[in-house]
């Protein structure tokens, strides 16, 4: 861990057990933690605008070095002044590495995986990996079919070229299917892409750019542990856990039970790619400051919304018939701008007849209540009294009354 | 004609030659005239809602009878407040009759053929009709299968149940290929149609809705001016022009200026289904007070933005490749919440990667400068300088510089 001011601050304002709440201060200004980071893969929040999320609540976004390297390009979103600027986004921006997609390419939908989904059908064009060596991953991209090439500096390379307040260094993402030798290699190779990373940001990277280091280890204790010492060792300014986190939810909460206790307390931590209500919860009892997932965006492109109901993973899929003359809201006593002006009848209709508005009426529901889940928690820690908020959570309390 | 002012009050404030500037009371509120009156067809402006329809600055939106009854149902929508209920919106709504669509399934999409594109695939899943008679059109839905059947009293009883604070006569949108003697007998019928609509209504009708008669009579100039007596000659709120408005915009104008000269000055009058940039113009300078159409939405989802541009129909595509980099606003000068916050470079690359986000913001603009196109022109009117203004904005002006 390195201490710089001038590239990321990190007060731990309150604790409550292993939960904290505090802020991250970017060079885009501060982000409440623990937060929720919505995904803006491809330079948008899909079917919001940069506004929109910014009056959710939200502080911090997360853009995708994958896709947006091979579209528009790194260098013509340089050009256009960086990615805040090319969104319309003035808040904080972490980018991922690129890691996480090139290694799906290669070994399957690892998302999909981690969440016990395997076997499903990778959704949209892949791309294909041609090679994976020490230099990094020579792929086919999906979208033009070219061949091209990232490695850890070609990763913080775009990186910096989109400017984010907080770079992501290049790993593989293990899949769970990996055996322990795999694994094992596997996390070695990324501890030496982690320090050719911050080798090549020491050089060239931006100034006011954090870095967080990735912990990996796939489900195996030991390897877990040797890797967060060994990702605290080096000079980052913050840790993100990656890699497959097991099979089902008690794996997940296992591997971060294998992990945390190894990180320096004072370290900004994020957990990548996981961001369902019970996950945030049961996350932040384990210390994680912030989150990504696609799971509010993603669940309102197909019709379900976000709601209490542990019993039913907290969602429900409003196309049901049984929701087509419900004149009551998404749910109840939710005050964001879905729920405040249109019954479920009314989005179960727009969700049925596909149209747009229906999308972005879920998805503004789905991000008000994921920020919700994080800001009560954030005020359940500071007020002593998280371990209750966390129990009236997973028995099936809306944030706002937990 | 008849004058009810519970029912609707038309003001006329300002004139301007044959253009005229004022505004319909509805029981919903006031609309300023000229309006343009954007189409939320499935009860949603597509990709907006509610609340940026009226950040816009419109007050009166289109409702389909045709989808509506088919899908989610007249009676659902009733039993759950009303169409400005169901949708969230508290300002007027006009409902069309069902005619257009049940007609266009046994001639063709007639909207693509008035505006010279015969020969197109008609979009989307079709119905069919299984037969026309005096009584109304038996049809098969779209959506299910099912046998329906519409006819003037069915049209009105749906509208009813809509509670639109306009309804529209049922009739028969006759196409251009139709022959003199079927326009002729069509017209006659639809006249007859009308004598029932307004009987149905006078009946049961909700006490407050306003009801519009159709003129019809192709591009005959002897049946439009028959139509327009007739249905000037009944108890109608209000009149719109209807049906083939002829290959070409000359042919286009040609229609208005045989039909409204034999219209009562001082009736609110509708161009149903116009809204290009220069029709709006050219349609006010012969005293149209409203106008509805798909383009400024359906451009929207096909990458075009409206634009001061003569030459090339008042628009562009926006993924162009000569926009990739382009660092200004969709259109210099418009100030619209899109060309505010956002480059074209940005929509251009939402637009290719078919991102909702891109429709969005394409929308938010079209319906902005469309809507900047009429206050425009409302100003004008009253400051009597529309000549002037019409002659800017045909020649290629922004309607702010017009």
């Amino acid at each position: 861990m390195r201490e710089d001011p001038e590239r990321l601050e990190f007060e731990i304002e309150a604790s409550d057990g292993a939960a904290r709440t505090g802020r991250l201060v970017t060079s885009h200004g501060p982000v409440a933690t623990p937060a929720f980071v919505p995904l803006a893969t491809k330079a948008t929040v899909r079917s919001l605008s940069s506004a929109e999320v910014a009056e959710l609540g939200y502080e911090l976004v997360l853009g995708n070095t994958y896709h947006l390297m091979l579209s528009p390009g790194a260098e013509r979103i340089a050009a256009l002044g960086g990615l805040h600027e090319f969104m319309g986004w003035d808040r904080a921006i972490v980018t991922d590495s690129g890691g996480f997609q090139v290694f799906s390419l290669a070994h399957g939908n690892v998302a999909d995986e981690i969440k016990g989904r395997r076997g499903q059908k990778p959704g949209g064009d892949q791309g294909s990996v041609l090679e994976i060596s020490e230099e990094g991953v020579r792929f086919r991209s999906h979208i033009d079919g070219a061949e091209r090439f990232i490695g850890p500096e070609e990763s913080m390379q775009v990186q910096a070229a989109l400017g984010s307040d907080i770079a992501l260094v290049f790993d593989e993402c293990t899949p769970f299917h990996a055996d322990r030798d795999y694994t094992a290699r596997s996390t070695e190779r990324t501890h030496r892409w982690l320090d050719r990373c911050l080798a090549w940001h020491d050089e060239n990277g931006p100034r006011r750019q954090a870095v967080f280091g990735i912990v990996q280890g796939g489900v195996h204790p030991d390897l877990r542990e040797r890797s967060a010492q060994r990702v605290s060792e080096t000079a980052i300014d913050g840790i993100a856990i990656g890699g497959t986190l097991g099979r089902d939810k008690p794996e997940m909460y296992g591997v971060l039970d294998m992990t945390t206790p190894h990180l320096p307390v004072e370290a900004p931590k994020h957990l990548l790619g996981i961001g369902e209500p019970d996950d945030l919860i049961e996350g932040v009892a384990r210390g994680i400051d912030s989150f990504d997932c696609a799971v509010p965006t993603r669940l309102a492109r197909h019709g379900m919304a976000l709601a209490p109901l542990p019993e039913d993973r907290f969602r429900f899929n409003v196309r049901n018939a049984a929701h087509a003359e419900a004149a009551e809201p998404l749910v109840d006593g939710c005050t964001c701008a879905t729920c405040r002006s249109h019954t479920r009848a009314y989005v179960h209709y727009l969700a049925r007849a596909e149209e747009l508005t229906g999308v972005r009426l879920l998805t503004l529901h789905n991000l008000a209540y994921t920020e919700s889940l994080v800001a009560c928690a954030r005020d359940a820690i500071r007020a002593g009294r998280f371990q209750r908020y966390r129990e009236a959570i997973l028995a099936g309390s809306p944030p706002w009354d937990a």
